[in-house]
């Protein structure tokens, strides 16, 4: 299943991308997607409908984040060697655990905002996952019986507030618009190996990142399990999982976005996002 | 106004301590005091209530956090000068910023559960506050109106997860029960002035930790203002905001919890809190 939800802003409605690329409306079925409806029985009673019967929305919409107010939305750092190079910091030896604000997240083709003060705005093309079921000290092994599904997150990263104040890198994580979504989650058994995924970032055109979740230091499994040692990950828990090589700050001389770039990504069978910047008042 | 949440785990029920010492049932005027629930509008409307035509609640009751799920669980390090010289840190330039996950939340009296590999479990006596109005880029000015009330968190911490590993706090700040909140929230019209509360905590009967919020580095307002201009903040927000000296890790040798350990915390005005350590499974 692909689950996405659609029009305008703050008014989104739920909705399944059908196979035949139709997309349906599910909100005579479920109030939200929020974080309840990612529980796996929900995601069960969804996955039983007759897709035919659902009313199909026609014509161009605006897709909003997939999920509505996940209950907390957590990001792992220096996930790629390549990438903890650039940035000139050591392949960490367990994940790098930080959160970002749930108010940050974004629509996946919303403008990104740079907001007052912002200096160094940089782009993160990621596999995002979404919790489905409760873990609390799960194994690697049963790790992934907890992940619902799949999605592109741009982990918008202001590497000024991030890096050069006091530490703790959920200060340069969390403003409005540093989280698109989306376009869809998509669910986990369509996804048969999440270690085999592409992810791309063009800036303007051109290609800036490229990487494959193969080269990732610690996979989804491990994530899970290892952030299941430290908290309860609940059902609509978003979890982020760091950023191939090629952003902004780890390139000679540092490129930061602008008003008016175009960033646009994608990875395998995930969709693709497309971003303008914009200045903040 | 003093609002509580009072009932089983799971099951509370949304009400109000009267002024005279009575507690008396919200539940047939708010389905549940969650996030949405601290707007100011409806504080408003239950402020205009008269208590007396509340049914009172007899006998003992548990409190459970006087906030069902916060959107965003937001914590400050090292904001009193004396606990960042105990934890070997300098005093920092600016608000340290971290987060804990909101599934971390207990009721002011539950026990305190050592999560299985826990090896330095701490405490932290702290004034939270909760957000009332949203803000975003908001001045230290302006700040306080966006605040709807205080409270009592104790910011359990496990050091050896917090410090030891590859950085970021909130790998050490997020298990169950590592954030006890309430018995109540204090509203902020009854508080004229946040940095003037006395904070103390005693471990098995012994005074640990006493601290004045008037030696704060970063007061309330600044810290209002200061998160704004990173992320916006919503109503039922619930920020925490550092803790005074006499914390385990400060001692000479340093000293953490075990089971049977009994913490007693108290804040002005803001009641007390009284926590078991208890042995996870």
């Amino acid at each position: 299943m692909k689950l996405c939800r659609f029009g305008e802003a703050g008014a989104e409605r739920p909705g399944l991308m059908a196979s035949d690329g139709s997309l349906r409306d599910l909100g005579a079925i479920i109030g939200d997607l929020d974080a309840a409806a990612y529980d796996q029985p929900v995601l069960d009673r969804l996955r039983a409908l007759d897709v035919a019967t659902l009313p199909e929305v026609k014509g161009p919409v605006r897709f909003g984040p997939p999920i509505h107010r996940p209950g907390h939305f957590i990001a792992i750092g220096l996930n790629y060697a390549d990438h903890a190079a650039e940035s000139g910091m050591p392949v960490p030896a367990e994940p790098v655990v930080f959160s970002k604000a749930p108010s940050c997240i974004s629509g996946p083709n919303d403008p990104v905002i740079i907001p007052a003060g912002s200096t160094k705005l940089d782009w993160e093309v990621e596999l995002a996952f979404v919790i489905g079921r409760r873990a609390w000290q799960v194994s690697e092994a049963e790790a992934l019986s907890h992940v619902a599904g799949y999605l592109i997150c741009n982990d918008i990263s202001e590497r000024a507030w991030q890096i050069e104040g006091t530490g703790q890198w959920i200060k340069g994580k969390s403003a409005p618009t540093f989280g698109p979504l989306g376009p869809f989650v998509v669910t986990a058994d369509e996804i048969p190996d999440p270690q085999a995924l592409d992810l791309t970032l063009d800036l303007n055109g051109v290609r800036t990142q490229t990487g494959s979740t193969r080269t990732m230091i610690f996979p989804v499994a491990t994530l899970v399990s290892f952030l299941s040692q430290l908290m309860v990950l609940e059902p609509g828990d978003v979890v982020t999982t760091g950023t191939p090589p090629g952003v902004g700050m780890g390139k000679k001389p540092p490129l930061y976005l602008k008003p008016g770039d175009v960033m646009e990504l994608g990875i395998s069978g995930l969709g693709t996002q497309r971003q303008v910047v914009v200045a903040g008042s």
